[in-house]
């Protein structure tokens, strides 16, 4: 399975001239916590957090977002083709919610959401192992599934 | 397992009196895009997004925080002892990044993160399966890991 498979292509995109009042009513109507800055090609330009705009004041949300945002070089990014192993491993390593994915052009093509992944993962493990199981009863002869599953964990 | 096996207990724990931007700033400083509202005996009585004090102005920011979160009728909760299999169905239905979890008295004894679900499922179910196909490599005589996920697919 690619990233390509695993992202949300509904995302929410912020140019670098938005104030960061526009940027944090977006974020709030859409329920995103972050998001991709990019410029007028698309193209990844930075990454922008909710809790880095909830500190600023009246004043600050006046000024563009690209004030605000983590420049590109500090951005974790997945390429559209990643396996998506590739995303869990990041997602867990950096502790993040979302991490941009691009295509191999650098153009911003969806958003790996920590959620998207649970599912997957919920999804892609508990019922194939089920379902292993299930073809290879037959070959255990009686074998519980929590014994083999005891059997595994041990091993 | 249990979701207190899975839960984070290192959490950021506000109380009702607290104003708008002492809890912006203690989301920013710790990290956190949410967090429960207790009482002082620990009782959960309401929680609070970071999306949700976005769009708040200086004046609002001086406000207590009892008065932006949500009530506990209407927060997802879980229970210490409920199955973690349980965290996943809600984490994935309701879309949310973060869970509370009481105990039987009520009280706030930590939080299911997302992050927290990708890990323990990536371990759970990675790890143990390609353990049990090692467990059982002598009896599936020769059949090869990719063989017998394609026969477990089509089940």
């Amino acid at each position: 399975m690619k990233v390509k498979e695993l992202m949300d292509t509904n995302f929410l995109k912020v140019y670098p001239d938005y104030t960061v009042k526009e940027v944090s009513e977006l974020m709030h109507k859409k329920k995103r916590y972050s998001a991709p800055i990019v410029d007028e090609h698309d193209k990844l330009m930075g990454w922008v957090n909710a809790i880095d705009l909830l500190i600023l004041n009246d004043e600050d949300k006046k000024k563009e977002i690209r004030e605000y945002m983590h420049s590109i070089d500090k951005v974790i990014v997945l390429n559209e083709n990643d396996e998506a192993r590739e995303a869990v491993i990041k997602i867990v390593k950096y502790k993040v919610v979302s991490i941009p994915v691009v295509n191999n052009e650098g153009k911003v093509v969806g958003i790996v959401r920590n959620c998207d992944i649970t599912k997957t993962l919920a999804k892609l493990y508990d019922i194939p192992v089920y379902k292993l199981f299930k073809t290879l009863q037959e070959q255990l002869r009686g074998i519980t599934w929590e014994e083999l599953m005891e059997a595994a964990a041990i091993v």
